[in-house]
């Protein structure tokens, strides 16, 4: 009988996966205050016994997000850590690969991401802001806007977020060009270019969206010169990891009017700290890293754990592996 | 030689196309002051003469409107007249329609308005109002949201505006069902109704749109006994027109949390009047009618026209014919 951890929200999910498979695993359950508890609600005392984890956005922006981490951690043998995130940039998430005998991921947040960045580019295209202000002060503004259909956008990171914002974007008629360091076509976008050549595509792009993974490569790609290449009307839009974005140089850029406009679910600092200057920047739309953050996400996710746990107990290869040595 | 009265505007973007058949039209242009001149820029005194006419959004919705209409409807002898909206329900409308030998509409407008109405489920289902406060507050909110496709649409009125709706949902994965006269399944639905049981799908509606015709039967369609079957979460929308919906009975429906939303692109009286409860309440997404006002929504509707032009000038049938009798 194996000890997995898990936030209790994840449990509540998952409470008939995991009765259907009580002769092989026990859920040790952590709330939001830190405290640990078993399936039945009987309290456990000090840090438990673990050897499986399941890490959600339950936990990872849980308040007592460093009390799972230490479970997890402190696991004398820890077999199998199944993480919902895609990425693995956290040093935490980091030790706990090289700590787990197998580390797996999900890559289930790319529709929900997908959707945030269509509402983030249709409330820019047609001037949602322009349009809230004119209702507030009771104008009856017959303002244009510009379709969707009518834009170009550049994806920087063309893995399943930056799939999943192409195909959605394509089939309401815009064009894609996608940016991946493997070279090659792609059957959804109109164009793929590697990342040497994305300062010949910015100023093409009405609108830019970075979803590339941190890397030492990737780190302050979006800095001065990225936005001097951009058009003055054209949006920026972050849905990979703050680090990926000069935020000075953005501020800068804003002012300039390159970007026109940014949209940001990450930021180099999180939650941001009060005195940036994005929070009330009337030129930024700002989220709390809750782009992939709904039910739908949740439970996609959970498919992909609940998958991996039965070729755990089955003895079987899992789905996503993640090697110590590999870059996310 | 025939004279076609148009807006300057909308002979801005097809000068090439008239001079390719100078020949056989001389296009008669009014500006927004309601002079008229020549497509050289000659002044003309008084009430030009007219064979023919284009009425675009730049006429219908420009200051001297009512010129150009009275320009339209005293030509001595109207040949045809092409109007780029879907609807005659305008009196002004019906009585060039009677007046003109033959009338034409034009449907071009719904890729904008399928637009226009996935702004606002996503601004909606995002929970952008909540977003915008937490972010001039400086607060780091992390909310959930809702997939849209994780949503069902009833869809009142599955004509090309509807269709267009339908697409692009379904598309990004929401169920719909489409709601019109005529009896039968759709291929862009997942289940369609005739109106008579409209009443039976609205519980089970995360959003309703209305987009059907204004006719004696639509008028006030959207009343109390309607938004009481709604849920109380759920998003109300018109793009269709105003008089579909009985606005005091939605101010009480909101009120009550039925619809959680309303987004309205229409209004019984337009300009909306400054003493309408709609224009400040929290619940209520407004803009002036412009779900279809697009650059390329134009270019499509000039489009028509241009075709229509060279079948009317071969002395073939138009397209998108409105017959003197039949209801839009």
């Amino acid at each position: 009988l194996l000890d997995l951890l898990l936030h209790e929200r994840s449990f509540a999910r998952l409470a008939g996966e995991f009765k259907a498979r009580a002769a092989d695993i026990r859920p040790v359950l952590m709330d939001d205050t830190g405290s640990f508890k078993t399936a039945d609600g009987e309290p456990i005392e000090g840090m438990p016994h673990i050897d499986l984890g399941y890490g959600t956005q339950d936990s990872y922006f849980s308040p007592a997000v460093m009390t799972f981490m230490q479970a997890i951690l402190s696991a004398e043998k820890l077999h199998w850590f199944q993480s919902s995130a895609a990425g693995i940039e956290h040093p935490i998430l980091q030790a706990i690969r090289n700590r787990a005998d197998r580390y797996t991921s999900a890559h289930e947040q790319s529709p929900a991401i997908a959707e945030w960045v269509l509402w983030a580019g249709l409330d820019w295209f047609q001037g949602g802001a322009v349009r809230r202000k004119a209702q507030s002060e009771k104008v009856w503004h017959r303002g244009e806007f510009r379709e969707l259909a009518d834009t170009h956008w550049v994806i920087v990171g063309f893995g399943s977020i930056g799939r999943a914002c192409a195909q959605r974007l394509r089939m309401l008629g815009a064009k894609v060009t996608g940016v991946r360091r493997t070279a090659g076509e792609d059957p959804d976008a109109d164009a793929m270019l590697q990342p040497e050549d994305l300062l010949t595509a910015l100023p093409q792009a009405d609108s830019v969206v970075m979803c590339c993974p941190m890397t030492a490569e990737t780190e302050g790609m979006a800095n001065a010169e990225f936005f001097q290449a951009m058009k003055t009307d054209a949006l920026f839009v972050n849905v990979g990891r703050g680090l990926l974005v000069d935020e000075d140089e953005l501020l800068a850029g804003l002012a300039e009017g390159r970007p026109a406009h940014a949209a940001l679910d990450v930021t180099a600092v999180e939650p941001l700290p009060e005195e940036s200057g994005l929070w009330q920047h009337p030129s930024v739309t700002l989220t709390a890293h809750i782009a992939a953050f709904t039910e739908r996400s949740a439970r996609r996710s959970d498919g992909v754990f609940v998958e991996n746990l039965d070729h755990f107990l089955a003895g079987e290869p899992l789905r996503n592996l993640i090697h110590k040595e590999q870059e996310s």
